[in-house]
């Protein structure tokens, strides 16, 4: 039993996989229009400083600074309009000493002036006179050239996962396209001769496929590509040419085995076979989800799961997401959501395992409640039921009534 | 100037636009597995029990309790082995009285059978012999029939936001399609003579469109499908025209105004013509994001927002991604992300004005400090250096360093 001497704390078992991986998936160019949620493998630059003109901040008068030095209420500057900045093309005109143009919020500052004053502090006197009551520095309400984004300036490291106003960034700089780490394809066997697909009615003894689908969801969320195999019959040739095959064809390989104990170790003489280094964890100290294999075969992660629903989701949000993100570069993944809450019940736990207890929040007198999800390991719908999970920690005896809790939502 | 009587508060806004939205958008039927994060419209129920037999929880023995009372190490109870449960059949033999089967994890049990013993409390004698070394209560590591789901219970409620688990919690039930809220389409319109496809280079006096991909962003991100129209110049009647063919074509229709006053007032006016009952908010008391208007035109909701980036954005987030799940009928939208960071600055705030500064989030001797990011407020690059926003509330002059504030991720 090679479980005696490879059992591992989930966060070591994490690092030994995601220290065995390769740099990352390879990169594809995508529209930026289409790239949310990406990760960038290349890092776009600045080919022109942005804005590419100075711009007026408000609408006003474009002047000369100096022309308004002085000006107050009492004793206005007095400055001849010339006529208006027009928007989205260049000015005709220059402002000469003494003149001022008319200009619109995001409009090109006309040669000659060097600030803009808000219209709320001038009076029009005469259809081409207006009187300015304070007075403006240089540059005053105005966006100089490249004072958003100078040239050459890296507008977004490599690794960075792309947000809406990154993608605005992007297009503003004239960046339609962009290089960005490929969604990693991932391969997903469910074994297990009781197992059928869930769209055929089960017969006496036999239960619907529940893993294929729990995992393909959290490999989407993790921006991955779910490459559902099937159901393979629980036999030894039978699963390692599928798991191979499926291997191959992906980028990762997930196998939700049988719960027995002989079928989990067929999983795990199949997963030894399939490439080096093979085999990093065989069992993590938690629970559920202690019959967990973690591999990698090949440069590509391979996890073997529990069979139990339960267990397989635990340990896929524990290890396939960050690996995924990994896989991708990304330096910083989506924050895990989390919600703070008093425990409704004592909750024992055996030091040494990291326990994830599924729990509903409910709120109760403005306050939010924990409460824990009674039911065997195996109930399907504890996780449906459930609207996070509760991790009382290894050094921990358990988590007492009424303590605030973090609850991790999934 | 409307603006003048109908500034309001933004949660106030918030809800006047909800309050006038109907139910929600029409519903359709998808497949399941490729349910997620779409909203159930029906509440799928229970057909059958599950499990649909009873099922063994652990490797061991199927036996009749009865005849494992009293058993202790020192006194085993000794019962003959007649067979195996085979793994998806109904075992063909019944367990009689002083007989036990051979029974895995997931297992059917067998006729006669009432509980299981797990293999570890058992020794063997013989071939067809065990020493059974613990009793055993009747329905001892056994799931019962209708123990996860009983026929005709509801599986989910409408509303619900579909995750990993409840996509194989559905299939495990044999539901393998649903009816789900239809993604809403939003009609997305930027104005302004100044504005030019990012695709082309932009001449002296013009800029790149920015805002039709940040809020086609936050529409994805929201489940919606953006339907981005393009530019349309500063022109009543063109504007009016795009308008309302767009919102004919879409669910939701937001137009991006130009900056200028003149633009603005434009844009009021086209979404005052494009039905009933019309603008519910024609300003909103926040910073940046003033000029908003936010309308309900035949059921369908119009959002104008300013021109500026930054202020589309947090105006974008305030109130086009909940009027999207609303639209949904989601009843318990994805928790907006957070995070708890020191200010390092003092911050000043108006009051009677909700302020959103931009931070970024920087790691110092193991604690998050929140770090605003200075510029002009037309600085498009400000929110892509920005991690998330600081919220200072209408009644607050301002948040002073050293505090623990809320950073709203984005």
């Amino acid at each position: 039993m090679p479980e005696l001497f490879t059992v591992l704390p989930p966060a070591d078992a994490l690092q030994q996989l995601l220290d065995q991986l390769p740099a990352s998936v390879p990169a594809e160019t995508v529209d930026t229009a289409a790239a949310l949620n990406r990760v960038l493998a290349e890092a776009p630059r600045a080919t022109s400083p942005l804005p590419a003109f100075a711009r007026s901040t408000m609408d006003g008068y474009a002047v000369r600074a100096a022309d308004t030095f002085g000006a107050t209420e009492a004793v206005p500057a007095y400055l001849t309009v010339i006529g208006e900045s027009p928007m989205g093309r260049a000015p005709s005109l220059e402002v000469g000493p003494g003149q001022t143009m008319i200009i619109h919020t995001g409009g090109m500052l006309p040669a000659g002036a060097d600030a803009v004053v808000m219209i709320e502090r001038t009076q029009k006197t005469t259809e081409r006179e207006i009187e300015v009551m304070r007075a403006v520095a240089s540059g005053e309400n105005v966006l100089q050239i490249g004072e958003d984004v100078k040239p050459n300036e890296q507008l977004l490291p490599v690794g960075h996962l792309l947000r809406p106003q990154d993608l605005g960034g992007l297009m503003a700089m004239g960046v339609t396209q962009v290089r960005v780490a490929r969604r990693p394809r991932v391969g997903i066997i469910a074994t297990g001769d009781e197992v059928v697909d869930p769209h055929v009615e089960p017969q006496s003894g036999q239960v619907r496929d529940v893993n294929t689908y729990t995992i393909g969801g959290l490999v989407s969320r993790a921006n991955g590509i779910p490459q559902p195999v099937g159901i393979i019959r629980d036999n030894f040739e039978a699963l390692y040419a599928a798991a191979r095959q499926a291997l191959d064809r992906a980028d990762a390989l997930v196998l939700s085995a049988g719960s027995s104990v002989s079928v989990r170790d067929m999983t795990s003489d199949v997963i030894g076979k399939l490439g080096k280094p093979g085999i990093l964890a065989h069992g993590v100290s938690i629970k559920p989800g202690k019959p967990t294999i973690l591999a990698v075969c090949n440069g590509k992660p391979v996890f073997g799961l529990p069979g139990n629903p339960v267990s397989a989701m635990v340990v896929g949000d524990l290890f396939i997401t960050p690996t995924l993100w990994k896989m991708q570069g990304c330096t910083r993944p989506p924050l895990q959501q989390t919600a703070q809450a008093r425990l409704a019940h004592n909750i024992a736990s055996v030091p040494g395992r990291v326990d994830y207890i599924q729990v509903k929040l409910v709120e109760r007198e403005g306050e939010l409640w924990a409460e824990p999800v009674f039911g065997k390991s195996n109930l399907i719908y504890t996780l449906v039921k459930a609207d996070g999970m509760l991790v009382v920690p290894a050094d921990a005896n358990g988590v007492q009534a009424g303590d605030v809790v973090e609850v991790r939502m999934f």
